[in-house]
């Protein structure tokens, strides 16, 4: 599975065997955000919107730890900081760090990713990158309706289209109450599991009113795509809102009371877009791609990371 | 100056000389939220959304150190939890902590309020309560069109409205660019100075094109409305909304692309409201108070705690 990390972003990852987090740093990103699920929990999203004044970001955080972990923030904020990156005021760096949380708190006392998480993950950002059971998908699991222990292992994934001289990379950890579909077949390929393993369907089960005591708050697929495409807030924005379309197609149910779903977009802002419909099917069939990827926990990525060229 | 803090409530306070934090706790508070200013730093704001699933937030953080500060929510997760307070997921609570920044970084090393501050806040909730120089408002500062060492000094305020029944009760830390007006008189009772320490007028300044190479990002006026009337998320949105109306009214200018403006509102959700129009009145009525009891520094007040009733 090859990847391309557009030039102007570092992605990183830290985690212990049961949570983790995923960081995406920028110098200065255009960004968007659409939040879509029921129960999420994010940080400085209202920025994000298309009227609010700052232009620019300079991370992502996608982590473990339910909203306990969004203490891995401030480690990045820290980071960032000390790295001379962030949004000047006066005589101060601002870093600003935009995140949303996953739900994989399980039966060990409250255990999340804290401020040094968030630290080392920046620390490790750019170097050898791979995806799957790690970072924020380390504690990720799928199809939760009948609790934990019959949900399929999940993890973060990543997925690449270049199409119009563009680069679209998403990366989404997928931590959903529903199944994931192959969207070419439609079949299951992860999900909630019936006694002898096998996938029992979770729209059919919800149609038919099955399971539904056992519903919890403790779903959420998020994730960010990365683009070096020429985009102002209004289309960032609009990019993340049709990047849910890539969640509608490949997890089912999904968008539900009981998932978080939310989904960032940074743009390096580079590169002319010659038709933002082009771009748009670029970002779900990243997004689909990714979403399978994260749940194959597919290992054998070949990353790319683009150089900066002079601007 | 007499407030009342309806029953189900309890605020805290902790700050050192130049920073600080204020915190508004519950059990399980009905809650919205108004982003209206241009430069906001805000955490957990997307669930306090209408559609979103969660109908009761533990608390509302209110914190200097611009997004920096956002560390102190940590320690606030971190109490709750130990006290037994949060959304109940499985066998683990998940406190929902909600805030915004007020930007009052001075020219120390970076220095801002911690996970510490926000622990300390909560322990400090329900006893002896002032306003003023305090919590959030230690940093606070009006009328920075010239810079902070023209500016007046600030603080956090608070004032209460008894209506129909009801209390509303205001609590708002003022650090706007813009001048505080009196809204009886219109006459600028805090904000930006000249050479003499004579206010110098700063939306005059502005439509006559003074000052305009020194606008910073440096403002943002956040607070949280109170109240024991009965209402849904709708109603708390809308209550957040119509609050801004306080600053507009008080606040001159307000809502800039230089300043975070945001408003919460948090309901016990207990007593029956007679007229929505009558509870949006009060709501504006306490907000302005809230905003002049702020930038004078207010310091007599007479605070009554209201006990738990029976329900």
């Amino acid at each position: 599975m090859k990847v391309t990390i557009p030039s102007g972003f570092k992605i990183g990852h830290f985690n212990d065997d049961y949570t983790g987090v995923t960081v995406i740093l920028s110098k200065g990103a255009v960004a968007g955000c659409d939040c879509r699920g029921g129960g999420p929990g994010t940080r400085e999203t209202d920025l994000l919107r298309p009227e609010k004044a700052m232009q620019k970001i300079n991370a992502v955080v996608l982590t473990g730890g339910s909203a306990y972990g969004l203490a891995s923030t401030v480690g990045v904020m820290d980071y960032l900081q000390k790295n001379g990156i962030g949004y000047k005021v006066g005589n101060k760096l601002v870093p600003i760090v935009t995140g949303a949380v996953i739900y994989d708190l399980n039966d060990r006392d409250y255990h999340y990713p804290t401020a040094e998480y968030g630290f080392k993950a920046c620390e490790n950002a750019g170097k050898t990158l791979e995806f799957g059971n790690i970072g924020v998908g380390k504690g990720a699991t799928v199809g939760k309706i009948r609790g934990i222990k019959h949900a399929s292992k999940s993890g973060v994934g990543a997925a690449s289209v270049k199409v119009a001289g563009v680069t679209v990379t998403a990366v989404v950890a997928v931590n959903a109450l529903g199944d994931v579909v192959d969207p070419e077949t439609n079949k299951i390929i992860a999900g909630a599991k019936g006694k002898n393993g096998e996938f029992i369907d979770t729209e059919k089960c919800l149609s038919d009113g099955e399971f539904l005591k056992l519903l919890l708050g403790t779903n959420t697929t998020i994730g960010c795509i990365l683009t070096d495409a020429k985009l102002d807030k209004v289309g960032a924005n609009k990019l993340a809102t049709i990047a849910h379309n890539g969640l509608a197609r490949t997890i089912r149910p999904v968008h539900t009371d009981y998932d978080g779903d939310t989904l960032f977009v940074m743009s390096s802002d580079k590169k002319p877009v010659v038709n933002f419909a082009v771009l748009q099917s670029a970002v779900v069939k990243a997004t689909m791609q990714a979403v399978v990827n994260a749940v194959t926990l597919t290992k054998d990525y070949e990353v790319i990371c683009e150089e900066e060229t002079e601007e």
